[in-house]
C-alpha cells in the first residue's frame, strides 16, 4: 500500500509530540485523567492512522482482502483492518490506567499522621470532580477490557473462518460474559424503575432478576450486530459508530456539567463512559480517514463487533442502557425493516448493498427478484404492495399484479428509493446526518419527555 | 477429522453430568468455590476434548495446517488448535466468577440490623478458608482475564501472519500491559526483601521502583517465549505446561495446608492461583490427549504464549514470581543453551527439532553443519570442542581439527546425545520426568534452603 505523505507524517508527528507533552504534564501534576485521556486518544489516532497503510499489504497477503464492487475499476483492498483499531484501542485503555488512578494511589499511600496530606486527601475527595476517576471502577475497567479483548478475538475468528450467520449472531453474547459476570458480582442490581402509569399495579420498582441479565445479554448481542447489518457503503460502519460515540459523549456531558449540583450521583458512571469513549473516537477517526469514500481499506466484522461492544459496555456498566437504545433508532429501524429478509420470509440475495451504476457513477437501490422458481407467498406479496404504496419500498409487478421484484430491505436502499440515485459518499453523509438528528431527538426525549413517565429525570 | 468414539462420548457425558451436578449443589450452598472450580475445570476438559476433533477440518481449510515431519507417512494436521483451549479457558474463568464471589455477595447484601445474618457474616469471615474467594481480587481477576485474552489475540496474529522472531519475542510484553497497569494501580509494591548476606549494605528492603516493572515485564516475556522454544516433539509444549501447573498447585497447597496457622497472609494469593490453574489443567489435559504421540493436532504458538502467560499472571498477581522461576529451570537452561544459535553466534538452521530416522523409527539429534561457505569463527569452534569433551554437545571435526558439525543447541537434542536414539513419546516422557524432578528440587530449595538467605520462609 501507499506510504504516508510528508504532510501526513509531519501532522501526525506534531500531534504526537503535543500529546506526549500533555501526558508528561498530566503525570507531573495529579494525573489529570481528562487531559491524559484526550492526549492518549490523540496518540491512538496518530498510531492507528499510520499503522493501517503500513500493514495493509500483510493483510492482503494473508488473504484478508476484498474488492470494492461500487467502483468503476475495483482493485483488491485489505479487509478486516478494524482489527488494528481494536488493538490500538486496547493498548490506549491500558496506558490510561496509571493516569486514571494516580490521585487515588497518592491518597491511599498517605501516612495517617501527616496533616498536610490529610487536607490534600480531603481536597481530592471534593476537588475538581471532572478530573477524578472512580477507584471502585477499577474492576469494571478490567472486565470492560476483558470483554472488548474477547469480542476482538471472536471478530478475528469471524473474519478468518467466515462463520455462518446463525453462529455469528451469538458471538457478542459470549464476549459479553465477563461484563455480565462482573455485573452479577459487583452490582447485582436487577431492579428497574417502573413508569408512572404502571405504578398502581407494579409498585415503584420491579426486580427483574434473571430477566435483567437476559436483557443485558440482548443489548450486548444487539449493539454489535445492528452495526454489522447497517453496512455496505464506504465509511458507513465507522461513521455511524462515531455518531453514536459523540452522542454518548454529549449525554455524558449533561451529567457532568458544572451547572448541576456536583458530584452528581451518576457522575462516576459517566466519567467511566467518557474515558472509554475518547480513545474509541481516536482510533475510529483514524480508520474513517482510510475507509471513507473512496475506501482504501475495509473494516471487517471485527470493527463492527468491537464498536458495538464498546457501546454495550459503556451502557451496561454505566447503567444507562435504555438511553443507549435511544441512540440506536436508525439501527433498530434497519433491523426491523431487514427482518423479513434476515428471517427468510422474503427471499434474500447474497448481497443487499446498494447497486453501483457504472454508467452514472451513482448508487441505486439493489433489488431482490421473485421469479417463477422462488415466488412470494400471496399474503407477503400483498404486504409488499402496501409498503410500496406507502413509499417504504420500491415494488415492481407483472401484468397479473404479481410482485416480481422489490428493493432490498435495508435502510440504505430505502433512502435511495426516497432520494433517487446518489453518489456513495453523499449517501453515507446523508445517512449519518439523519442518524445524528434521530440521536439528538432521542436524547431530547430522554431528558424531557421521560419526566412524564418517571417522577424525575435522574440527571437532576 | 475423526468423530469421537462412542466410549469417548459416553465418558465425556458422564463427566459432564457429574460436573453439572456438583455445580448445582455448589450454587445451592454458598458457592463452594473450590468444588465449583473443579467442576468447571471438568466441564472445560470435556468441552475442549470434543471441540478439537469437531473443528480440526475448519482449521485445515483456512490454512492452519502442517505436516508432522517425525512420522513415516506424514499427513496434514490442523495447526494452532491451542486457540480452542485458550477460548474454553476464558469461558471457564468467566463462568467461575459467580461461584467465586457468591458468599461475598450474600455478605454484602445483609440488612445491617439482622442479627442472624451478622453472625453468618462473621462465619464467612472466619469460615472454611479454602472455600473463600478474596473479593479484593475481583479487579485482579478482571485484569488477569484481560491479559490472557490479549495474549490469545496476539497468538492468533502470530499463527496467522507468521511474524518475525524479533517481533514475536515482544508480543507477551504487550499482552502483559493490563496486568502491569493493575499492579501499578492496585499494589504498587516495588520493594523486595534483601537476602541476609547483603543486608549490611542494602538494608532489609530495597525499593526497585521502575526496575521492578521491568522485572515483571521480563517475566511476562520470558515465560511464554521459553515454552515456545522448548518445542518440536509431540506433546512437549502441553506436557511441560502441565508439569509446571501441577508444581504450582503443589506450591499453593503448601500455603493452604490446614496444618499451618490459617488464614495464612499469602493464602488469598494462592487461592487466586489455584482458581486460575485448575481450568488451565482441564483444557491442557484435553489438548494433550490429541497432541500426544502420535499427534492428531498441533498446538501452535497461541497455546505456548497462552500457557506461559497463565503462569506469569499467577506468579505476578500472586506475588511469587521468584518461586515461579524455580519451576522453569529446564526452560531457563534450554534458553541459555539455545542462545548461541538464537543470537546467531553459531549458524542456526531453519528447524532445530530432533531428526526422525525413518529406518529405525527413532529420534536422533539434529545437527547444524558448518561448511566452507559458513565457517565457524575459530574461537567459537574451540568452545564447541570443549562442550563436546564435556558431553554437552555432539561435535564432528574434519582432518584438520576444524568443527564441521554440531548437534543443535536445544535441550531435546542434548538429551538424545546423552541417551542415544529414542522413540518420540519416550523422549517426551523422559524430558517431562526430568522437568518434574527439577521442579520438585526447585520447590525444596524455595522452602528449605531459602531460610539460609532470608530470615523466614514466608510460608510460616
Amino acid at each position: 500500500m501507499r506510504a504516508l505523505s510528508s504532510t501526513e507524517v509531519s501532522s501526525l508527528s506534531v500531534l504526537s509530540i503535543a500529546c506526549v507533552a500533555v501526558l508528561v504534564n498530566a503525570w507531573r501534576s495529579d494525573g489529570e485523567p481528562l487531559f491524559a485521556s484526550l492526549a492518549i486518544s490523540g496518540l491512538a489516532f496518530a498510531f492507528s492512522y499510520a499503522l493501517i497503510p503500513w500493514t495493509g499489504d500483510v493483510f492482503i497477503r494473508r488473504g484478508y482482502k476484498g474488492k470494492d464492487l461500487s467502483k468503476k475499476n475495483p482493485i483488491e483492498l485489505p479487509e478486516a483492518m478494524g482489527l488494528l483499531s481494536a488493538l490500538v484501542y486496547l493498548l490506549a485503555i491500558v496506558n490510561f490506567l496509571p493516569f486514571a488512578f494516580k490521585r487515588d494511589i497518592a491518597a491511599a499511600t498517605f501516612a495517617p499522621n501527616d496533616k498536610d496530606r490529610i487536607i490534600e486527601a480531603a481536597e481530592i475527595e471534593n476537588g475538581r470532580f471532572l478530573h477524578r476517576f472512580p477507584l471502585e471502577k477499577l474492576a469494571s475497567y478490567g472486565f470492560a477490557y476483558g470483554t472488548l479483548a474477547t469480542v476482538t478475538i471472536l471478530g478475528i475468528l469471524d473474519d478468518s473462518f467466515d462463520m455462518r450467520w446463525r453462529h455469528k449472531f451469538f458471538i457478542p453474547a459470549f464476549a459479553a460474559l465477563p461484563m455480565l459476570g462482573l455485573y452479577f458480582v459487583d452490582f447485582g442490581v436487577t431492579h428497574v424503575v417502573v413508569p408512572l402509569p404502571l405504578r398502581p399495579y407494579l409498585g415503584d420498582l420491579v426486580d427483574l432478576g434473571g430477566f435483567y441479565y437476559l436483557y443485558m445479554a440482548a443489548i450486548s448481542i444487539f449493539c454489535p450486530n445492528c452495526i454489522n447489518i447497517l453496512a455496505g457503503v464506504n465509511g458507513i460502519e465507522v461513521g455511524q459508530s462515531l455518531v453514536i460515540a459523540f452522542l454518548l459523549l454529549l449525554n455524558d456531558a449533561l451529567y457532568l456539567s458544572p451547572k448541576l449540583h456536583q458530584p452528581h450521583p451518576a457522575a462516576e458512571s459517566h466519567l467511566f463512559s467518557v474515558y472509554l469513549l475518547l480513545p474509541f473516537i481516536g482510533v475510529s477517526l483514524a480508520l474513517l480517514q482510510h475507509n471513507w469514500f473512496p475506501a482504501k481499506v475495509f473494516v471487517g466484522d471485527t470493527y463492527c463487533y468491537f464498536a458495538g461492544m464498546v457501546f454495550a459496555v459503556v451502557g451496561i456498566l454505566g447503567h444507562f442502557s435504555k438511553t443507549l437504545l435511544l441512540l440506536f433508532i436508525p439501527q433498530i429501524f434497519n433491523f426491523c425493516y431487514s427482518a423479513p429478509q434476515l428471517f427468510k420470509i422474503v427471499p434474500c440475495p447474497r448481497h443487499r448493498l446498494p447497486r453501483f451504476n457504472a454508467r452514472t457513477g451513482l448508487m441505486e437501490p439493489s433489488v431482490a427478484t421473485f421469479d417463477e422458481d422462488k415466488p412470494l407467498r400471496p399474503i407477503v406479496g400483498e404486504a409488499l404492495k402496501v409498503l410500496g404504496k406507502l413509499h417504504l419500498m420500491k415494488v415492481e409487478t407483472d401484468g397479473k399484479g404479481r410482485v416480481t421484484e422489490a428493493s432490498n430491505f435495508t435502510i440504505l436502499n430505502l433512502w435511495l428509493v426516497w432520494r433517487g440515485p446518489l453518489r456513495e459518499d453523499r449517501l453515507a453523509t446523508e445517512i449519518l446526518v439523519m442518524q445524528t438528528l434521530c440521536g439528538l431527538a432521542g436524547l431530547w426525549i430522554r431528558h424531557s419527555l421521560a419526566l412524564l413517565l418517571f417522577t424525575a429525570d435522574n440527571r437532576f
